[in-house]
């Protein structure tokens, strides 16, 4: 089955089952955003807002840590068992996802 | 009087000045959160969400570290130069807000 | 064969080959610490001790993102290819220590 | 005398007072370094292995947390109080090391 293979191909991708709740995440996200918006906009102090800033970061590396928990458990494995130089270039862009999140 | 520095005092926060940059920037940055939830949406490849949402927590701590380095500048040096125990609260604060942003 | 599944067993661990290499980065960041004591020592000014500290932390997890690299195309491959529930215990140790690292 | 503030004066570093725990948490943090390559040696598990370096990593950013936190109550109050762009020069500094270490 060559779409297994292909990453823009018709195949879900991994988070598809747990889509929901990371739509959630990120709707939670979305709003903790804009309420730092409005803690800038009353003038709140600086701490406060770096604090929360803090916490929203905190939020979206979870976020990124189960999208890559789903891809190494459905995407990548996949490619593993499939054999061939994919699994290879699965794991390698898992790696280099890895280094750009512990480096941001 | 010492106290007007304190944080819940009338005096406007260090980022006022910027406070219309520091909008724009944070508003980009809701942008790019609903911009993730749409990738999630049309099940996006995993690894270009996950890059993506590095690329969020990226602009977030730019916005966090210049928001420290005004509070520096401002409240903190207006502390230092009042003199008093006022000073050593600021700086432990900042320090605490520094040691969050880097863990997290 | 069992000793595929088996973390403390006596299979090589994924960095084996590169082992020399392993070393010496680890070796190199051993002397970088020294470094920075030597710094303290003769009083260097302190944001030069801090901008070493830095560069040290991102030797240290340079390290680390390779080790895991080698580990998702070995250990974590050779669990996914036997199949059964070795590979998720592998999987969600390679996330936990994903979370770590990106969390230090 | 101006030059007192400058970063390479005679004038001993904000650490100094705490020199010996600075070189006592630095002599420690040089012998995790040197028992990650033991670890490496006895060819140790790789996900062992990668958890002792997010240790040392954390261990590193304390340090360099303490620095800074010494640097702001001594350097940079030192420069705020004498007031002129030296005050400026060195938050710019304390700004530029903090956003390097949030990056590392």
């Amino acid at each position: 089955m060559v779409y297994v293979l292909a990453p823009t191909g018709p195949r879900p991708p991994a988070y598809a089952s747990d889509k929901k709740a990371v739509q959630k995440r990120l709707r939670r996200i979305e709003g903790q955003v804009r309420g730092i918006q409005r803690m800038v906009d009353e003038e709140r102090y600086c701490i406060n807002v770096v604090e929360q800033v803090s916490a929203v970061t905190r939020a979206l590396q979870s976020v990124a840590i189960e999208l890559l928990d789903d891809h190494l458990s459905h995407c990548v494995s996949d490619a593993i068992r499939s054999g061939g130089e994919e699994a290879d270039v699965k794991i390698g862009e898992a790696s280099a996802a890895i280094a750009r999140l512990v480096r941001s």
